[in-house]
């Protein structure tokens, strides 16, 4: 089955203590899209400007990523820069440039209102609702978020929450929308907000998925060298729904499997600028690094 | 086969922002002790005072700790005090009252000295070198540590670091002794500093063992209530060595399970006061809760 992403399509310029490099591709629609598509058919919801690159295109393109709901229109794309912390895991932002996004209201083309999966990545709380107001009856939704729509639009994303099987959010984000430091606690009161599946991200520390009193700890693929966190989390989800959308049997019994294959997914987006590593992975790859995590958890 | 263990023996004033426990028994080798008790006859290294009290030496007998090497001397017992911030992760020393520790020898009996395991619990890397000085050829030697030796002992420590066999310390301790802000990378050069196992402690997230080259991820027993997290490191190292000294097999075989041990009997420590909740555990209940980290992690 295709997975349904909605999200930001931009260019980043991406500093770390190592290297710099100016306008690649992102956005986690971007990230999230191509980690899905290593699994499933992927339509995508976005907007970019007139100045967006072709070889950002053709990546869409080369991971056979459905662009019909992509629209392309007058002004600037998205642009986010920022720089990283020698520890690689502190970032600040230097620029947030919204250009074509600041009027962007995503359209469902007709093809993609019928997807069961649909994947909200990271983006306005309002615009994850206007996308589900488009679906017909999907079988399985998720919604990403970041601190910003916990600050600023916060009776939106509890809406949202009401109409969700899933939340995807990292540790400090549950402890904010809280107010509960201990992470157990934190998911269930996000259970009373609406959704089935919690999932709290933690990093290298790995992830957290709660189902209604069931715990899975999932671990993080652990890395010798990061060379970009960038959009390693919307990689996280997107290799998650990706690896749902096309699993046999419940959704249920097959999200903890999900979740390691996004952590690898995430772990290869750690490992390049931008999308670099992430676009050359190939399925034995993820496949040996899924066994990886098997032997490494083992006891 | 027994463990020999040797650290502090203290009172512990604690307060947390619930409660506030004065002059409970503490110490790295109580705990480490309490918690190998589960598993193996543990003969103890320590001094307290004259002010010790006795139903401090009762609980001890209560695990049936062999005391023959727990030295009573004139004067006071070291006492600690500190706080816990809301998180329950940060706290801040009120106090330390060396007392009789500040000239503490430890003197092996000669029954001590044959021991198989020996775990150099937390405390000045001199005494846990002249421990090892009055040990005979122990099959399996482990370390913990803390960052007070790396401010004010680090040539000992190294020293001691070509002597064992394991090294136990957490996160920031490893990034502190290795200036290298990768886990993975930081356990490779604590690799080359001696020991064949390291073994980073990341509180609720898990712990990480490194052996050569094989790497093992190892979850937390995820808690709801934490009420008093001192001494479950101590509990995990203690645990892990109770476990491993009666367990079948080589120590290579045994490790990532004896870490297991180690963490669900640190998940008991932090459910209660001191060591009010560990002391009531029992081996069913252990047994639970290792059982459950295996349905938590599975997938």
């Amino acid at each position: 089955m295709s997975v349904l992403i909605v999200g930001s399509t931009a260019l980043d310029s991406i500093k770390t203590p190592q290297e710099e490099h100016p306008r690649l591709l992102g956005g986690s629609a971007s990230y999230a899209s191509v980690a899905a598509s290593f699994f499933a058919p992927v339509k995508m919801v976005g907007v970019v400007g007139e100045d967006f690159p072709k070889p950002c295109l053709n990546l869409y393109r080369k991971h056979k990523i459905d662009l019909e709901g992509l629209q392309i229109v007058a002004g600037k794309t998205f642009h986010w820069s920022g720089e990283y912390e020698t520890n690689m895991n502190n970032r600040r932002t230097l620029a947030t440039e919204l250009g074509v996004f600041e009027t962007f209201t995503p359209r469902l083309p007709a093809s993609y209102q019928k997807s069961a999966f649909v994947l909200l990545a990271n983006i306005a709380p309002s615009l994850q609702h206007h996308v589900l107001d488009q679906m017909r009856r999907p079988k399985f939704v998720v919604a990403d978020t970041m601190d910003l729509w916990l600050n600023i639009a916060l009776p939106d994303l509890l809406k949202l929450l009401r109409r969700v099987d899933g939340l995807v959010l990292n540790e400090s984000e549950a402890q904010q929308l809280t107010k509960e430091h201990n992470l157990i606690r934190a998911a269930r009161k996000i259970h009373r907000l609406g959704p089935d599946y919690v999932i709290i991200k933690k990093g290298e520390h790995g992830a957290i998925l709660s189902a209604r009193n069931k715990l899975f700890i999932a671990p993080a693929f652990p890395l010798e060298n990061v060379v970009d966190p960038t959009g390693a989390g919307d990689c996280f989800v997107g290799g998650m729904m990706g690896y749902l959308s096309t699993a046999k049997g419940s959704v249920d019994a097959n999200l903890r499997r999900a979740i390691i294959y996004g952590s690898v997914l995430a772990s290869y987006c750690c490992e390049g600028f931008g999308l670099a590593a992430l676009t050359r992975v190939t399925p034995a790859a993820i496949a040996r690094r899924v066994k990886e995590l098997e032997t490494l958890t083992r006891f």
